[in-house]
C-alpha cells in the first residue's frame, strides 16, 4: 500500500503542481557566460587604474571600451562594466573618457552566480511551483521525474440510486451525488478519479465491478452498502476478494465504515449519507493519497473556538461535527456554532466552515466549553 | 475590460472549481418524497394512541404495520416510523406490539426537509467546491452556467531567448522560462494560457504576433522588450496597434512595465528578469484575471514582521522585497531575512516565503523596524 508508484517523466512546462520522485541538480550553470549586468561599455579594470576626475582615461570604442547591453555576454580579455552614467563621450565619437578606476569583475554577472552545473536545486518530493517550473528550464532542465498521481475508483451502490439527468424521480429512488462530492475532493488531494456507473443491490454484479476496478486502480471507493442493512453486500463481496480489516469505526457520523485490502490494494467502504462519506473520505482515503505521492499529509487548519451551545455526544464515539464559526471581537476565540437537526443535511454540509471534534471521552459539553475545529474550505 | 464573459454551460461533474454566471435554485425538493428516517414499520400514529407498557397495540404486519428501511418512501395513508428497537414481533411472526404511542412525522424526513424545489442554492459568482456538486445533483440540477475562464497569450520576445531543449546555448543566449513561470500562476489564477512561440527582436514579426494574438485571447502578456533598451520594440509596436496606458510603473523591480490597450483588450509588458516579471505579473494581471471572472481579488496573507537587517530604498518608488521569514518565540512578529545580492536571482525566487512592501516615502529602515509582509506559496 505504500509500495513506490511508478513514475511520469514529464516535459517541465505539464509538471505545475506534481510532486518531484527525484532529486533534480542544475544541468547548467546560470549564467553559463559572464554576462553585463549593466547597460555600458566592457573594460580591462588595469586599463583605468590611474583614473580620475581631474586626470581621465581614455578608451578607444571597440578594442578597449567595448559597448554591451545588460546580458551580453562579456568578450574575452575584458574584466569590468562601466555603467553608461558614469561615461563620458569623447568629442570625436571614437572613444569614452572615465572619470574613475574599477576592478575586476565590476558590473559583471559572473559564470555560476545563481546557480553552478551540479548543484543540487530540490529534493525529492517536492511540489512544482510556477517559480519552479521557470528554474528548471533556466537550468536546462527540461524534463522532469514525478510521482504518478494515484488513480481512485469509485463505485456507486444501490438499487435506490439513478444517475444523475434524470428528471423524473420517483419515490425511493435518489440521484447518485456521493461521487461528484468525493471524487472532487480526491482532485484536490492529488488523485485521478475514475467513476464506475451505478451498481444495484446484485452481490455478483458488486463483486464483479470491484474485481474489474481493483486492477485498473490505487485504491477503490465503494459508496454505499456498508452498512448492516440486508441488502448491504459490500462487507460480504470484500471478504469474498480479500481482506476486511475494519468494519465499523468509533466514529459520528460515518460509523459503518469498512476498510479492506484486496489483491494488496486498499479498499474504503464509505457510509451512504453524504456528511458520513464525505467525513471517511477525508480520515481514510486522503491520507492514502498522500503516502502514494510520498508527501506529508497537511496539517488541517485548527483554531479553538467557543462552543455556542451546550451538546450531547456519545460516550466512545469521536464525534466530527459541522458548525458554522462566528468570528469573535476584540482577539477573542471564535464561537462554533453546530447545526441544528432542523438545517438539513444540504445547508449544513454547504454552510459549515468547520470541523468540531469531540473526542470519545466527553458525553456532553456546557455551551461555552472550548474546542478545535479544523476549518474547511468554504470558497467564500 | 471588464465586461460579462461569454459562459460555459456545463455537466455539474466537469465544473469543480469553476465560478457561478448565474444563481442556482434548487429543480426538485429534498427528499422529493416522505422517506423513513429510521429502519422499522411504518404506521397510522391514531392507531397507536393507547399504546402502553401494560396495554401494547397489536398491528398487523402489511396493511397496519409496513416494514421500511431508511430512505424507503412511507406508504401512502402511513403517517410515522416505529424504530424496529422499539417493536415487538408478535410470536405469530405476522404482527407486532408497540407499548408505546407516536405522533405523526415521528421518525419521517418530510418532503423538501432539506431543500424545497425554487429554493435559492448558490448565488451567482460562487466558486464551486466538491460538497456543491453533490448538492446540486441532489437537488436535480445536473448543468450549470458559469465563467468563461479568461484566455491568457504569452509572447516572449527577444533575440537572446532559445525555445527549451536545446543542450547546447551559446554564450549570450538564455532559454526562455518566463513563461513557465507566468502561465503556471495565471492557471492558479484561473486562466487559460495560450503561449506563443519566441519572437526576435523584429518590430515587424512582434507587431504581428501581437496582432494576431489579441482576437484570440482576453489579455496579452508580452516579455520582455519593456525596458529603454535600442532594441525594446514593444512599446512601439503597442503604440502601433492600441493605446499605451503607462510606460514605467514606480516600483523596484518591475520598473519598466508597459500597460496597453488593444481593441480593447489588456496587454501588458513585462520586465525580463524573472522576479520583476512574476511581480509585474502578480501586480497587474491577477487583479484583471479575477475581474474577467467577476470575482473579487483574494486578500494577501498579510503578516507584520521585523526587519532581520537594515535596508535603503528608492524614494519615489514602492519595493517590494523578497524575503525569508523566521518564525519568533513566545508570540512576536516573525523576522523578514531580505535576500543579499549574493545569494543570486534563482535562490531569491525559490527560497522566499515572503514579500515585503516598503512605501515610496521610505528611503531607508533599520533593522528590527516592522514591516508588512505577503506570504508567498511555499509548498514546501
Amino acid at each position: 500500500m505504500n509500495e513506490l508508484q511508478p513514475l511520469d517523466l514529464l516535459p517541465v512546462s505539464d509538471a505545475l503542481g506534481r510532486i518531484l520522485a527525484a532529486p533534480v541538480v542544475a544541468q547548467r550553470s546560470v549564467p553559463h557566460f559572464a554576462a553585463a549586468a549593466v547597460d555600458g561599455v566592457a573594460v580591462r579594470a588595469d586599463q583605468v587604474e590611474g583614473a580620475a576626475p581631474e586626470s581621465p582615461v581614455r578608451l578607444v570604442l571597440g578594442p578597449e571600451a567595448y559597448p554591451v547591453n545588460t546580458g551580453h555576454p562579456i568578450p574575452p580579455g575584458f574584466n569590468a562594466v562601466v555603467m553608461r552614467e558614469e561615461l563620458a563621450w569623447a568629442p570625436d565619437g571614437l572613444s569614452v573618457l572615465l572619470h574613475q578606476p574599477t576592478r575586476p569583475g565590476k558590473h559583471i554577472r559572473a559564470v555560476g552566480e545563481d546557480a553552478a552545473a551540479g548543484q543540487p536545486l530540490f529534493p525529492a518530493g517536492h511540489r512544482l511551483r510556477p517559480v519552479d517550473l521557470g528554474a528548471l528550464l533556466t537550468v536546462g532542465v527540461t524534463e522532469v521525474q514525478v510521482w504518478r498521481q494515484p488513480l481512485v475508483g469509485f463505485i456507486p451502490t444501490g438499487s435506490e440510486l439513478v444517475e444523475p439527468g434524470n428528471a423524473d424521480l420517483p419515490p425511493g429512488q435518489i440521484t447518485e451525488s456521493n461521487s461528484a462530492m468525493v471524487l472532487g475532493e480526491v482532485v484536490g488531494w492529488g488523485g485521478q478519479p475514475r467513476r464506475h456507473p451505478i451498481v444495484l443491490d446484485d452481490r455478483t454484479a458488486l463483486r464483479e465491478a470491484v474485481s474489474t476496478l481493483i486492477d485498473q486502480v490505487d485504491l477503490v471507493l465503494i459508496s454505499a452498502g456498508s452498512s448492516q442493512g440486508s441488502e448491504d453486500y459490500t462487507v460480504h463481496v470484500l471478504r469474498e476478494l480479500g481482506e476486511v480489516l475494519v468494519h465499523g469505526v468509533a466514529m459520528r457520523p460515518g460509523k459503518p465504515v469498512i476498510l479492506a485490502i484486496v489483491r494488496g490494494k486498499p479498499v474504503i467502504g464509505l457510509p451512504g449519507y453524504p456528511g458520513a462519506a464525505w467525513l471517511a473520505s477525508y480520515l481514510f482515503a486522503r491520507p492514502l493519497l498522500y503516502q502514494f505521492q510520498q508527501q506529508p499529509v497537511p496539517a488541517p487548519d485548527r483554531v479553538m473556538a467557543r462552543l455556542a451551545a451546550p451538546l450531547t455526544s456519545s460516550l466512545g464515539f469521536a464525534h466530527y461535527l459541522r458548525v458554522r464559526l462566528e468570528p469573535s471581537t476584540l482577539g477573542e476565540d471564535p464561537t462554533a456554532h453546530p447545526f441544528s437537526s432542523k438545517s438539513g443535511l444540504i445547508r449544513t454540509l454547504l454552510e459549515a466552515d468547520g470541523l468540531a471534534y469531540i473526542p470519545p471521552e466527553v458525553a456532553e459539553l456546557p455551551a461555552g466549553a472550548p474546542i478545535e475545529v479544523h476549518r474547511l474550505d468554504t470558497h467564500r
